[in-house]
């Protein structure tokens, strides 16, 4: 578990994706983020207050979130110089670069020095149980795909932020390492060994209350060679008593596959359910999701009409839209 | 890979069950056993030449396989006498164990010492790829099953004995602990890092002859939903052209899942058949293999009987029947 307010570092961001963890941290938690740290040269800005670590310090912040992504997978002596002043200062540090901080010898000397933590969120931190499949308590929704990274990340945030919204009770359960750093706590799945996959889905979404909804964050695709094993033991772990399906229309070949097109709405329909009726019978597919980034408003509304009209579940955008619809076919469940 | 032939170590064994491993390897690789090694009190019996380390060593033997479970997850002093002076005598250590070797420390540095190599086949030792999904050359199949511990190693290995012997080019790929120690080598899936299960049954499984099968033992089962994800990713990883479901039909519910019945085998055929044609959409069912160990000879041979008129794929138990039918259905792949 990070320790929340957070002062978000943004580096010396050579553009605003860059910093898209960030970015995603004050999107979905403005709350937890004090303000931004900003280097000579960063190109990013979140329109969050710009501090240095001593007026952060003063404003509340507990952990120094590296939310920006460095270049050549290296720390550079630069950044080095404003971790370990935090450090210093008190803070602890959180990171989902691939490089992890507690590879590097002079952070962690200064963190043992100052008894402040490193967390790298790539890095599972429990030693997590093999699934037992037992029912839990309280309801769980999970987001699917037809393929990676279609945006089942931002269906679930928005989805948990509309439950609250109605006043409904909902927490939204990470997955990955911005979930991860936008939550401040939760299952970094891709690196859990694979024994253990489900276990720690089941570990993360623990009985509740019966109107609880966790909202799990969707992995990889049943249909993405690469990961499926990992999408299959979320489903099985999650025993969810709702799918959103989650798709983005432009896409001409599977993420990184060139020679594997997508399946549709229908097979991704047809085999998420069949495999998640296998831990909860009593599954449904509730919504869709559709990603139009690359649409126009009038293509956008369009496509989700026509496939709302040919498999029958409200299907929107929750960028352009936003997940009401979805939030509210939540409550048929 | 681990160096052979053995020497197997039956310990102190407190019946034949303790010693399956060390079974099995006598069983699908006599050639690779020169001999056992029994501790007083021990009550297993591979009807291999007894030998103490010398006589071993002298008949050519390069590593010792410690082919017995240990009772409560210590390796006792009684056994660690004996691995130290293996290892001084010059033998490579092979285990299994849960308790690995290498956290043994005097292990580790009479090893060190003496320049030998302590092989735990439950730990990785290679840094998989991540899965790319493309095509391979030569050809692939799996078993799969309706549970875990139906018998798919046993029909991996009869199927691969059997195709052998009628001249073909086969190689049993192990991706368990067992079939590893058998063949020296393999892929430990159970203990891969989620991202990487599917690449490294890619890297197992490699572009081969044409007329050349990988025999590929499974793991789990797409509908044990402890263990699904790791089945997925062998599917997808293994992009097998032809099935072998495997099915043990006495079973009341799912291996450790009191909750959970099992699917029937049709349900296993259209599962598994659909998910493997999105790594190769040739991929077909070949063969069905059910283990009879609770029936009669009759009941066994009606069983199989029905199963072959109801799916109309050859049915047999590889054990009582052989594996011949299965590896005659691969000729039409």
């Amino acid at each position: 578990m990070i320790e929340t307010p957070y002062l978000l570092f943004l580096g010396d961001a050579p553009d605003a994706l860059a910093a898209k963890v960030a970015q995603g941290i004050k999107d979905w938690r403005p709350d937890n983020c004090v303000g931004q740290f900003r280097m000579e040269g960063c190109k990013a800005d979140l329109k969050l207050p710009d501090m240095d670590l001593a007026e952060a310090k003063a404003a509340g912040a507990k952990t120094l979130v590296i939310g920006v992504a460095n270049r050549g997978g290296v720390i550079s002596k630069a950044w080095k110089k404003v971790l370990i002043a935090a450090l210093e200062e008190g803070f602890d540090l959180a990171s989902g670069l691939h490089n992890l901080l507690r590879d590097e010898p002079d952070l962690v000397a200064v963190a043992e020095a100052t008894g402040r933590s490193l967390h790298d969120v790539r890095v599972p931190e429990v030693d997590y149980p093999i699934a037992n499949g037992e029912p839990r308590k309280g309801k769980r929704v999970l987001a699917v795909g037809t393929d990676c990274s279609v945006g089942k990340m931002y269906t679930a945030l928005a989805l948990d932020a509309s439950l609250k919204k109605k006043g409904l009770k909902s927490s939204f359960r990470a997955t990955g390492q911005t979930g991860i750093l936008i939550t401040g706590e939760g299952v970094p799945l891709d690196a859990v060994i694979a024994d253990f996959m489900a276990g720690s889905i089941e570990w993360l979404t623990p009985d509740n209350d019966e109107d609880h909804w966790d909202v799990i964050e969707g992995q990889g695709s049943l249909f993405h060679v690469s990961y499926s094993g990992v999408t299959l033991a979320l489903i099985h772990g999650g025993q969810p008593d709702a799918l959103i399906l989650c798709h983005e229309p432009t896409r001409s070949h599977m993420r990184g596959l060139p020679g594997y097109t997508l399946p549709s709405l229908e097979d991704l329909r047809d085999m998420a359910l069949a495999l998640a009726k296998v831990a909860n019978p009593a599954c449904k597919v509730v919504g869709i999701s559709i990603n139009t980034q690359h649409m126009s408003d009038a293509e956008a509304t369009r496509y989700c009409e026509e496939v709302e009209a040919r498999l029958g579940f409200p299907t929107v955008d929750p960028f352009r839209h936003g997940a009401d619809r979805l939030a509210d076919a939540l409550a048929e469940v």
